[in-house]
């Protein structure tokens, strides 16, 4: 039966059939999924920090574009924790939810995971970071958030 | 109060803020989603045909590897159709679909969405194409699928 | 003799110093030859399919703007078939011929051919498809195809 | 007099001819010095903020790395501020000292200057974090860092 | 009729529907074509000459790596002259002939041009160079240049 | 104490912890400073020549703009010697002086420099050239160098 043969309904990290060691959130909050490219390595054949912090930062800026209807510009990232590392070929999924809006100001909390596509199946939380953007006009300027409609 | 404040919940592409054209079709199936960037642009400053496909493929090899459990080839691919142009700044959402499954092969359904981020919110089909991979061994030789678990 | 120490003479693909398997096309029609990178490369170090459907479009948008004189976008590609892995270091030659041109439309099939540089040197045909584009004035509206001069 | 016109001399963020708005560390510090580029903007022309946040992650990788003679992994990184907006064209410079040793990790604070290098030539900073790296083996586990020689 | 549609016939760079100022070499000596793109592109919007000079490296070493059946290693470049600018879109083709033979290098001489593909279509020479080659072991130790067959 | 431990102080290429072979120019002749990456590599996993001519391009367009306080294009290099490999994971060091100017024209000498950062910690000269840029206006024509404030 092809419904069954789909692999969407047990992906992502579901339980059927791998280590399952944490559940991702609410799909609806999916900002970006990407996978990791040996484009994206150091030295050492890694994935490197600082291309995580790169798509937390693209994650949360996407959130934030949705609510303020045009520009954003990052103003300010808060701590990140790396626990876990990212190799070459993991499927990363940034989740964003608003979790602060000020006049011209929001702020989208965002959490990475790592999703191992190989034989030992598993998805695991990478980092979390609350990132700070502000809507700005043609100018540069900080414009008024719309009003949620 | 926050809740009401997070863009998720009226994210993506729902009927609220913007002028919805398509329906996005269930996140379970969501292979990747992706930005299109400046890098990723042809000399006239659109989003080349190219990256589409490319996109295309990397989202239904994703699918196939989570079934075949290790690494899968592209063999084959049917026919795209492009009936919108895409352009930077663009989040792409490619979903996946496994609708055959033979005994090294599998073929998945991948349809490619555009959500435009800018004032004129709004959400297309771009493209969409079946994708036949194999799964192969470390020396590139096809291997059966897995069993299902 | 300087002449005869010319790698051009033997090169592309010719019979003296390797397994030729296969006869390169009249070089008139060559729309493109990249060398493939590690930076093509998906997880398991192979170039992956998508980057070669990539180089189908820019090899066939190549050749439909020299008839096109101008901006052409790429709307329809028919399907691929991957006959043989690509490898980091192939030098990948992609040959194109209209095979039909409508009044704002025309059709380009393409053919791309890997050529391994390595000891083992060989030529061998890839992949091919046919890739239609329609010619596009700057507000991206369809514009008749100039006369052939 | 040749050496009078060596823009060496009065490089990088001198007061002699532009408006300098602070001055650079010592030179003796610096990790790396770059381009900002085209291929680094977002959607808008802007260089992203998750850009800077990777620079600033290498710059302190390299810093770590000559201290612990080998391979190091990124584990925390602190607040960033943004207050500059980086232009394509900017010369960024990520200027790095250690503050912290312990017996397997060690903390960089690392300080990014944007240089413009137009008719407006200024120099400031663009944003400064604290990165703890851990010191690992080639399988990954943490080792001690050898002695300060 | 088909043929008549063909723009192969009339390409790269005839007399027919362009102005020509310059003519290709054979064909048989094409190293590389490529296509200048966004992402090649200096802080104004140039192709930048350090990307040409990476196209004629490669494209020499191509030559070089089918005479050395095998690794070769760059060791020596001479002068370059840029005498015109190259655009985005611009379709780079570099030429090269092996003009010495040593007994474990090789010096070929590298011609790169660039053809406008917009409506006026023009093709120029935009620079020229002796680049040196040394065949190499995996050891990266000079190894002698194989007879030619 | 803490400012021992400062990796800054026995940076780049001292005498204390590695086998220094040649000693860095001067810090205020520092252009750009740079880590060689996977995606730098060529088919067999070295950094390749022409990565290095592009950013001794890059190193000396900076000298070259900060003097001419705007745009400038390449129009010449003089000859580059490969006397060592560069390899993945190298800083890339390159220093810039301005040794001659016209009317329009300045040519700066670029030294590269590259720094292992393994065990093995050493720092060698790894080519040199003579790099002569124009000073342009807004429409590529070219201006004439301001004077030297």
């Amino acid at each position: 039966m092809i419904v069954d043969e789909n692999g969407a309904h047990d992906a992502p990290c579901s339980i059927s059939h791998m280590t399952t060691r944490e559940k991702l959130p609410d799909d609806t909050d999916l900002a970006i999924r990407v996978m990791a490219t040996p484009a994206d390595t150091n030295s050492f054949g890694d994935i490197f920090g600082g291309w995580i912090m790169s798509q937390v930062d693209i994650a949360g800026s996407i959130i934030a574009r949705r609510r303020a209807q045009g520009h954003v510009v990052t103003v300010a990232v808060n701590s990140f924790l790396f626990k876990h590392p990212v190799f070459v070929g993991d499927l990363i999924s940034c989740y964003g939810k608003i979790t602060k809006v000020g006049r011209t100001s929001l702020t989208v909390h965002v959490r990475a995971f790592a999703e191992r596509l190989g034989r030992q199946h598993e998805c695991i939380q990478v980092t979390e970071a609350d990132v700070t953007y502000v809507a700005v006009d043609e100018n540069r300027r900080p414009r008024p958030l719309p009003d949620k409609v």
